[in-house]
């Protein structure tokens, strides 16, 4: 008996968000195959969401692979118009979609806010990208200088990082699929169809006008409802609290159950330096998901420390932080009364205070024209911003961010 | 400033599959809260399946919500019939079938071939219904007679445990929905739109005959392609041979990094007596989730012990079992040549050999009809089998299980 | 061998778009029996839309089924939210939204501008419900004063007529399905889920403003797409230029081939009081439908009359005018050019190249809230109009109509 | 102001059921731009089918169209396993799958039982292709040979006539979509993904076994619940008993109300011979739609032939037959009685009783090996007949076409 082995790198994976997709080249294909790649399988697209959408446990693996997919249908969008491509770029903006998000630790923004300060993810995603590229050899050259805006052909960059890259097309998609928040659902196949490129920047052509005006309105929706939603904040702002406390505690050089890469993360001063001179960083870093975070706060929930116990025990049986949310900020003196029975009731002093009642504020940006803009392209060639380019003041009023703040405590 | 507690027990859940999800009665509330349940949050329905269709992450708690909320649906279909259901009877039958998978484990069927033995879920079950039904002063005493098939109206026990139950029929599309296999669909809708009650039993009106066809030929293809899948299996008997090792490993005192309760289960043995004389042991079992497994796994990959820890890189790095599916037994002589080759190349002697080369069988029953049968109910009053109703033999011939034969083996 | 009635009243429709459609009550099943509503089964509720949508084929039956399904979720409701509806309050107002277009003709718009004038559909609504509620002996008094808005509960009318009733809501979603156009697909289920009552008028609940918002949106979405299309306003205008030529010729008592009651409202003079005054009137017409017309006007591709002819080819053949859509009007001038070289060409005098070169206007008003409001519910029990209840303008910048002019003219 | 023509022969299609359809080919868009292919906008699907299902309303139009496009489908997944598919050889039968239907009629099945006769539609389809093939000068020479299955690769012929050809994949998946039968849905995409070509035969890869299973039944289901739905053969036979009234009157040279190309068919015996010989035949047929059959029905409503009027009064207000259906025949003696009392209620001779009562049968072939088989491909290579290649007889059993016997009757 023969034991072959049939490996096909043309691989198709089903997606119940586009039902087929497939690999369109080998270096693509070995680039998900590598651990840095399988890693994203074990970290949630959308952190805490699911504690509110049960749902939502898609991660970033799926969400990646849906970038791919989608970045196939633009260029053969754009080649059907005559847009010159060719295939090396092809691939290289291809796995520069791919990548674009592998920077990204578990509950990212929690993550940013206590274990690794002072790097974004963007930048961990490039050394990502650096280390790979050089394991490869050099194939992702002409993909990092895309991801970097480095490459003459500045829309191969917009592809991957614009109002309207495959990223947000994907992910909002993809958001509404699995939330179940039908409304956020946008049409990423008219989308695409009607995508364009005119003086080297992408543009949509007139007729989409409506398609884009719908998907900026569903964008603002998802933040509401989804990725701001109250309850979601509340369960983020949860796990910050946590992972701070841990730090903290870790700093005095109390003792926690940890695996070997959250040991690191509490144990030692990570940043930007560590990230760029010390290869073990990115290395730990690439072993670090979902799984130490939470298996980590499941045990937390019988250490001494009563702060630390008390606010993984309500992680893990959902007992979340009050939360209210409003369009005026919270001043000190709204919520004095609210601090002294706390402090009373939990026996904590002012200093803790801060792990059982706090405030924030949020921002809903819908449509941002000062980043970089949605280029409307009209049949007689001129291009226009869509704010400019609609009939209607509705997306003008739309580009002004919406600012929100919210207050959570802990109930007895 | 006030800050109250608004706590509406009828609240709507959002889920992809049906739209909204109500909760009717306010004990189901309560239920839904308790860390017992909560606990499902942190358990897939499908184990292991994501490997291969990277939507399947969906947990049971979702799809305990999901049995819940048919339920609801045939309630209303079978009272709208004549059928009589007391608002008591309603709410029981709903808390049995919110509470039917209560007692699964993370990757359960690999668990039960490792860590707990000589118990099965649904005896597992049945001790947390127990133990909730003390601290709920006896409220679910009604649900606990019907989901043991103890109360008079045996059709109550058919909506919870039988061919056409509520359970099946979410499972079959919540996992088809998650995992893309839309082949796998079912019409919960037009299935529980049939349902009648003659005679004390469910039965589906003649009208709904080519429905259940359906229904059982998308079972055997979900079977197939998905829960019986060849690569999900290969990763299945992977999870099932780590525990194993790390097991013996543990029998033999090595020292091995565990969460609490992880630990508890490797280091102890543990069966059905420890599970109903020693409260102790639900109480961990209760803290045993898929965080607990993974997180261990990913630290056993730098383990001494070099099966282990080979066994799991290979499961971090998704590098599975190669597996071959057939119709005919392996038999010793048809893989003599190939252990021979893992033997020399890994180093490995006879005993250890199990860990890289193995083979099994699995069966796939599309119909049994001799655990229970589907009715179909015809419009002069008479009662058949689905079987004998059909107008072809095809459904005869569904209801042979078939059995297929695998081998699974480490690649160098 | 008997052969029996098998009238079951409370007969199952399927829905592509909601899947089960059930009939409420043994009226509404007579209603739906009766050959004034059966007619609907034969009028368009798109008229020519499917020129450029195929698929949008979907007849007024259907969308009246729809409305008759919504209704009933939204009576649903707000019982379970402690308003009161009665039984008979329950059915009129089922009753009133499915005939609350019953007095539509086929290709109504047309219509309207060709062979009926002076009387809208809404009025011709009101005469076939006065004839209905006497055939049925008065079972339909309540009906129609919710209908005509007399009933003390205002809100009982909203749910047939406001920019929240149940008619907007089915046919957004409707012929989104049926055109294709996903993009306006609304989410019937969140927004009824919504609605409440506040001192006898139709709110939505705080939480469901930007499921109003997109409602929105996707309104004036569906407009610019769908029923202001510049193809489907081509061939709209087609169908009223036939029409017209045709009254004219009969008019001038020139024959031409017809179908009985197409023959009545081209050969008389039919107006609100004929409609009022005349029994025999409201009976013709309600044996008019899309088969009339169209049938007719294939027949008159050969009429002798060569405008009429052509007009006829060009429908029947999908050569359709050419159409121009601008902001700004079309002056005179701007198209003198063109009249002389149409009216060369195809050698006609001044009088009738109205039927070769013209042009008119289209207004798009997304939310109108000088009709009526769309209120929303905050949860201290405030109400405000959506416009000033959002957090950003782009409510108010919708508010504000949109007027487009169009030109259009026969290409040779 | 200049008028300019804009033709774009790559046009865009929205459909319902794929999203989006483009055209491939410039001839193609001439073709469907042609009247005889433009008529069939005005030809539906399925007949009366939805007098049962509201939704059916789809044109032929619109499956020939989906079947354009998924032929496009199917040649780049051939194409990318390295079939050779030539640019003329992917036009050409890209033609074929467009104008394989063009030869029905309206309401076909009723036409071909009443008006016309000895010719069936396929045949019909030729004349049109020949007839076309002359005004595109022979550029359809290849497309002809295709559909007659004289071309040498004749895996092209079964892409469009065979048991797994675009034909069958597109009407089953559309007709569920818009009869709202979702049960019927068929995965498209899964079953073309799988095509390959072996020995010049198409063959369907083995992992997509279930997928044809699932196609089998999802076929046999459609076929009970839609095509042979009873009530949709009540609708059926009724206009085949109007037709043959009318067709019967005519012959006594009866006048009747008739659209001039109806007139054509009812006074004048039509059959293989006057299409063959006679190129006015065809023209006719070309000017018949479903606008003429049921504008004349209404009209005949008003009939003097008693039992034409009868008729047509029950088509258009849908008081269709009674109607019973079994499994075993009706013989004469089962229906003496009612036959006895149908004649003396409506006073009708035992010639005329053949209007109001009358039996005959139906046939449902899920799978028919014997015409031409699904072959299933090997991993090794090898080929199998699916109902061999199953590893259940369920396949064999459903290759035994299954007889019913209907007796259809009028009730007073």
């Amino acid at each position: 008996m023969h034991l072959p082995e049939n490996r096909n790198k043309r691989k198709i994976f089903n997606d119940p968000v586009y039902g087929f997709i497939s690999i369109p080249f080998d270096t693509i294909f070995d680039l998900i195959e590598h651990p840095y790649f399988q890693r994203l399988r074990r970290i949630k697209q959308t952190g805490l969401t699911h504690l509110v959408y049960p749902g939502a446990l898609h991660t970033r693996f799926h969400h990646a692979m849906g970038t791919m997919h989608l970045m196939g249908l633009a260029i053969d969008t754009l080649r059907s118009k005559g847009v010159d491509i060719s295939e090396e770029e092809a691939e290289a903006v291809t796995i520069a979609i791919l990548l674009h998000d592998i920077g990204h630790g578990p509950f990212s923004h929690a993550l940013e806010h206590s274990l690794v300060s002072g790097i974004s993810h963007e930048e961990i995603s490039s050394c990502f990208m650096q280390k790979l590229n050089d394991e490869f050899n050099g194939k992702l050259s002409l993909a990092i200088q895309i991801f970097n805006n480095q490459y003459p052909k500045k829309f191969l960059h917009q592809l991957v990082a614009s109002q309207l890259d495959m990223d947000r097309l994907d992910y909002l998609k993809r958001d509404s699929f699995f939330t179940g928040v039908s409304e956020g659902v946008i049409s990423t196949d008219r989308i695409i169809t009607m995508l364009n490129v005119v003086n080297d920047e992408l543009a949509i052509e007139e007729k989409g006008i409506y398609s884009i005006e719908k998907f900026i309105i569903a964008r603002r929706l998802m933040y509401w409802q989804v990725y701001l939603h109250k309850t979601v904040l509340s369960a983020e702002n949860l796990l910050v609290k946590i992972l701070q406390r841990a730090k903290e505690l870790a700093e005095q050089n109390e003792r926690l159950f940890c695996t070997p890469p959250l040991e690191f993360f509490l144990y030692n001063k990570v940043n930007k330096d560590t990230f760029k001179n010390d290869d073990k960083t990115l290395d730990i870093f690439a072993q670090l998901d979902d799984f130490d975070v939470m298996a980590s706060v499941k045990v937390w929930q019988s250490h001494p420390d009563k702060i630390l116990s008390l606010l993984c025990q309500n992680m893990v049986n959902r007992k979340l932080y009050k939360i209210k949310l409003r369009k005026k900020p919270f001043h000190k003196n709204d919520f004095e009364a609210e601090k002294k029975q706390i402090s009373s009731q939990f026996n904590v002093n002012e200093k803790e205070l801060q792990y059982f009642i706090f405030t924030d504020k949020i921002i809903n940006n819908a449509y941002n024209p000062k980043h970089d803009k949605i280029n409307i392209l009209f049949k007689d060639g001129s291009i226009l911003d869509i704010a400019e380019a609609a009939d209607n003041l509705n997306i003008s009023a739309l580009s002004k961010p919406v600012t929100k703040y919210f207050l959570c405590y802990l109930k007895s």
